[in-house]
C-alpha cells in the first residue's frame, strides 16, 4: 500500500517539500509527535496547545487549528490503516526571501504523516534503559528553551554522544550543574517513595507525558517535586525512569557512573500502569 | 526560463526533497552560501573547507567533494545564465529511522541552487547599516559553535529581534558580555586606525569574508586584533562595519545606543576596495 501523507491540507502519496521551504533551508519551524492508540491521537489537545504557544514565541501564524489537525490525523489513520502508531505534524515558515529574516514569509506550510509504531516492548521494559551523562551543557536562558523547533541539532549531538558512550539516552546538565533532560526524554526519579523531576526553568521542554505523569502522581498520592537537582540526587535514587510521548514511562536500570538496579521499581510501575489506563480510557 | 537545481547530483527543475529528509524534519545538516561573480564561485575552497570541518564535527560523511561542488555550480551557472549570483549548497543527513539518532542515516543528501543576486548597492553603501544590540545571548560553549548548520532558529530569533528594534542586523553579546556577532554578519570596528573583531572563542562562525578581511588588513599594514570586547569599545569606535559572503564589507552608520556617524569611514572603504579587487582578480 502506498502511504498517504497530508501536505498543506492535501492528501497525497508524494511526500515532498520545496528545497526552498524554510524548514529545510533553516530549520525554521516546529513539530509535534503524537502517539496514536486504537486509531485515535492521544492528548492531541496538549500537543496542539504546546505548538500554539511555541508558534507565538517564534512569530509564526499556524496554518491550521486543532480541529483541522484532528480531522487530518483521522483521515490518515483511516487511509493508512493505523491502529497503534505515530503522527508527526510539522509546521514551517514556508518560503520567503533569502536569509534569516521572517518578513515576507507569509505562507506557513504544514505536513502530516501517520505511521505504524510500536512503543517499548515488554522485554525492553524488563531490561530497562541505560542513560549516560554527557558533556554538552544545556543553556536555560536560550531563546529556544521550551520550544519544539525543527532546529534539532543540539539534541542530535547530545544523543550521538550518549550513544557513543553505549547508552540509550542522555542525561544532560545545565551550565549550573543541574540535571536537565535527555535528548528526547524527560527524566524522573524516586527517593523514599517521592517523585522528583527537573523544573522547566532548567531549560527543558514541557513534555506532554511529563505533565501527565506529574498530574497522575498528584492525583494518586505520590508526593512529587519539581526543582533544581545535582547529579548526586540521581546517585541516591531508588528508581529512575524517562518519559516521552512514544516511550511512555520507560524504566532506567543504569545511569552510567551514578545509578544501577536490576529492573523497574514499584513507583515506576505504578505510574506506567496509571498512564496506560489513561490510554485505554 | 525554468530554474535548474541539482539534487543528489541530478539536474532537475523539480526542486523538492522528501518530507522525511532530516534536513526538513530535524534541521540535521549544513549549508554554505557562496557568491558568484563573473559566473564563477568566489572562495569556494574556503567554503568547502568549512563545510568539511563541520561535517566531521557532526559525524556526517559528505556526499560530494569540492571538485564535484565546483562542477555542479558551473553547470547551474550556465543553465541558469548566472553572472552575479549566489549558490547555496545544502547537505543533510538524508533519511533514516525516526528520532534524533544518527545510526542508520547512511545516505546523506545534497541540494544546490544558483540564483541571480545583487549585493549591496552603492546607495545602500552610502546610507549604511543600522545594528541593534539584542537581548539574546550567545553561548560560546554551545556544541553548535562555529558550525553552519541548518538548525538556524537562534539566528532567526536574533535577527527578528533586531528588526523589531528597527535595525538591519543585530549585535549579539556572549553571556560574559562580550561582543559576538550579528545573526548573519561578522562585526568589525576601527579605533585610531586599528581594526578590531571578536575572536572565534566568542562562539561565532568563522566567516569566510571575516577571514579574508583579517588577511587583507595584515597584508596591507592595517594593524588588527581579535579578542573579547565589551560594548564600550563599539561606543568609542571611529568606524564600524559588518561582513558576510553576500554583503561583502558593509558600512555601519548606527549601532543603536552606541555609535553614530554619517557614512563609511576610510578604513572600511580601504578594506572594501581591497576585497572587491580580490573579486575582480
Amino acid at each position: 500500500m502506498t502511504e498517504s501523507v497530508i501536505i498543506n491540507g492535501e492528501v497525497t502519496s508524494n511526500g515532498v517539500v520545496s528545497i526552498d521551504d524554510r524548514g529545510y533551508t533553516l530549520g525554521d519551524g516546529l513539530f509535534e509527535t503524537i502517539p496514536i492508540y486504537g486509531g485515535r491521537p492521544f492528548m492531541l489537545d496538549r500537543h496542539f496547545s504546546r505548538l500554539t504557544g511555541a508558534a507565538k514565541k517564534i512569530g509564526l501564524e499556524l496554518p491550521l487549528d486543532e480541529a483541522r489537525a484532528r480531522d487530518a490525523i483521522a483521515d490518515l489513520v483511516e487511509r493508512n490503516s493505523i491502529e497503534t502508531g505515530v503522527a508527526r505534524l510539522t509546521v514551517s515558515r514556508g518560503q520567503g526571501p533569502r536569509g534569516y529574516g521572517i518578513e515576507g514569509c507569509d505562507e506557513p506550510a504544514w505536513t502530516l504523516t501517520c505511521r505504524p509504531y510500536t512503543c517499548l516492548l515488554a522485554n525492553e521494559r524488563d531490561s530497562g534503559f541505560t542513560l549516560s551523562p554527557v558533556s554538552i551543557l544545556i543553556d536555560p536562558t536560550s531563546p529556544l528553551r521550551g520550544l519544539k523547533t525543527i532546529s534539532c541539532m543540539e539534541s542530535i549531538l547530545i544523543l550521538a554522544q550518549a550513544k557513543r558512550l553505549k547508552a540509550d539516552e542522555a542525561v544532560a546538565f545545565t551550565k549550573e550543574g543541574n540535571i536537565a533532560s535527555g535528548a528526547a526524554v524527560s527524566i524522573f526519579w524516586v527517593k523514599d517513595g517521592k517523585l522528583f523531576t527537573p523544573s522547566l526553568s532548567c531549560g527543558i521542554l514541557a513534555g506532554v507525558t511529563r505533565g501527565i505523569i506529574l498530574e497522575l502522581a498528584s492525583q494518586n498520592a505520590v508526593e512529587n517535586e519539581e526543582g533544581m537537582y545535582g547529579p548526586e540526587t540521581l546517585k541516591q535514587a531508588d528508581e529512575v525512569f524517562v518519559t516521552n510521548s512514544l516511550l511512555m514511562v520507560a524504566p532506567v536500570t543504569t545511569v552510567i557512573g551514578l545509578f544501577k538496579r536490576p529492573g523497574p521499581g514499584a513507583v515506576t510501575e505504578k505510574l506506567y500502569s496509571l498512564y496506560t489506563d489513561l490510554i485505554k480510557a
